[in-house]
């Protein structure tokens, strides 16, 4: 048995959710912009979905678009209300722990001559709304301070956030990067004066290549950030992907369904895991109190990050050394994690931090996997660092 | 049995590719970014394609990014060369035939001050690439001509213009739509001169959501449409679509491994289809001689395209009334094609056109059966109609 605990970087799919896409990739393969009976048949998944999303979010279908994922979700909501705004004002702001698919394309737009202020988090990195009631200014045209920390779990006050946006600065939009929190939280995003909610389906046993961006009424006017048949309103243009928004569909419906009994369950298992740390000394959880239990954080004194997720991967218990995103592999050098700068932990101690992230499908006996992984690799490695 | 030749539109996916796509969700999983065992199994999937697709591309792994599809991989080689040239010239250039979603980003460009200029075409529907050659300035930054188009099947001199360019404007960026064209015709784009190709997998039975992008070495510094984690060298962050780039992959070796066996056969039942076809007045053949044996446009005299294609479905026959990416069906209205307006088609012999789109899998039985049909419909609708 192996342990797969990297369940923020991505997901097992589950296997409902690859039954349904199979149906689709083999019998309904329609394209939903053909005018007959097999673009018809497809575009009822689609429908099935949008019907779905915008009875869970209380909005309208016409507040749901799907696209390729997260990292577009988010783009496509900055870059385009960047174009919507720039007339209007050219302030933005953003928290210093966002993920790079938020915090890279304000830094093109602070390239561009864009006032970009970023929103400081506590040690425990969440932020203020006092704080940002502060930096609120007649020119701000976006806010965007996401949902659940990937790194830390921490669950940002975005309903205060969006309270504070709505009586300060009402022509401000707030998106909410809600990849980490889609399908493990309810929001509301109308009520919380969200204009821009992004999730992804790979995140919750649903497929890659699948997201959604949630727009209010009043910001479904930014222009698209892909441009072309005018599918999906106009918005996201491009062949609409059935498969994906069927297994997207469902797959978030799995996880709506049994959202209270596998926060309990996770809460539990997570609680009980941390208890059994305590016989580790110099180790220490990262993060607030009301961090998800789906995420958590361990800095490890005297071992580095790297080592001790393969000397785990020897005893088939697979973790993060970090967040995936960062995509260290590519670059192949080490780079400092957003969220843990944030937090100001120095630099020796980012490097002894590894994350485990759990899922619907992690149960008891991984989890005991890898505390004993732990309670042997840690002081071994600790061992061979010392002498 | 019914008869789906609507395949420019979308494909039925293959069994063997939906195979290998269900083994990614099920079992490898991973994330190509994170650092352990199951990260790398799920690499191995997008290396496995890198391989294919730069041995077929005669190019680099890094000549490659994989993207959510041909739309976005024609935004990303637009909007990119926009943003990375914009200080060295503004003039761009694209046919007046090109899909929406290439004519849509230069629009976008037009309307924040770009100096765009249209190549027309014949009545064929080819452009003249001595047309071309007396276009372009020292400031023409781009060119984007597609390769097959997807409403007649005209295949364009991609190669001849690759090389006006090459000797005409050397710094110019050369953009090739490649949608229709990939899987179907074999194009070396280093050799041609091309320094952007979009591809798609659905296109080619391969899963909805998938594309692929070639870029160039001296294009490769364009900045990003999607930014994000860093992942593809930078150049389209997100997680990376395992199972779609690996049902990708095994979709065009498919193709390729089949392609001069298909296009023969395709290019046998189209001749024996137009052949069938002459029992019926009035009805015209569109496009030149070279069009695609995967496309037939039809112009039905005095039989408007929707209701000859609802007469059909009727039938079991599924065609398309023009380009199914024009989406009509969203907006309602009827709206100009810009193929066979480009080809100076009057408006009413547009309203009576339809095409038939084939693929591989696409055989005999087929074709009979559409034949039949549209001998049989034509003359009554047109006797209803003249009545």
């Amino acid at each position: 048995m192996y342990a797969y605990l990297d369940n923020s970087a991505t997901t097992r799919t589950d296997k409902r959710v690859v039954e349904i896409m199979d149906k689709v990739f083999l019998e309904d393969f329609g394209n939903p912009s053909s005018l007959h009976k097999v673009g018809f048949e497809a575009e009822q998944y689609v429908n099935n979905a949008l019907d779905y999303f915008s009875k869970l979010l209380k909005c309208s279908r016409r507040n749901i678009s799907f696209t390729s994922g997260g990292t577009e979700s988010n783009n496509t909501a900055i870059i385009g209300t960047a174009l919507f705004k720039e007339s209007r004002g050219r302030h933005i702001i953003c928290s210093s722990i966002e993920h790079p698919s938020v915090s890279e394309p304000f830094k093109f737009l602070k390239n561009r001559k864009w006032d970009v202020e970023i929103l400081q988090v506590d040690e425990n990195g969440l932020v203020d709304p006092e704080a940002l009631k502060s930096m609120l200014r007649p020119d701000t045209v976006l806010v965007s301070v996401m949902h659940v920390n990937n790194e830390t779990g921490a669950v940002e006050p975005v309903e205060a956030l969006g309270q504070i946006i709505k009586e300060n600065a009402p022509e401000c939009f707030f998106h909410v990067d809600d990849v980490q929190g889609f399908g493990k939280y309810r929001l509301d995003p109308n009520k919380s004066g969200i204009d821009f909610l992004s999730a992804s389906a790979h995140k919750i046993h649903g497929p890659k290549g699948t997201g959604l961006l949630y727009v209010s009424d009043r910001a479904s006017h930014i222009p698209p950030l892909i441009s072309g048949g005018g599918q999906q309103n106009g918005f996201r243009s491009g062949t609409i992907n059935v498969p994906g928004i069927a297994g997207f569909g469902l797959a978030a419906e799995i996880m709506y369904e049994g959202l209270d009994e596998n926060a309990e369950r996770l809460r539990q298992l997570k609680a009980d895991f941390i208890s059994g740390l305590s016989d580790i000394p110099d180790l220490r959880v990262n993060g607030p109190d009301n961090a998800s239990p789906y995420i958590l954080s361990l800095t490890v004194k005297d071992v580095r990050s790297e080592v001790l997720l393969h000397a785990l991967e020897g005893r088939e218990v697979y973790i993060s050394a970090g967040s995936a995103c960062a995509s260290t592999k590519t670059g192949g050098k080490w780079r400092p994690s957003p969220t843990l700068s944030g937090m100001g932990m120095p630099k020796e101690e980012q490097e002894s931090t590894v994350r485990l992230s759990f899922s619907r499908f992690t149960g008891k006996e991984e989890l005991e996997q890898a505390l004993n992984a732990l309670k042997t690799e840690i002081p071994r490695l600790r061992r061979f660092k010392r002498r």
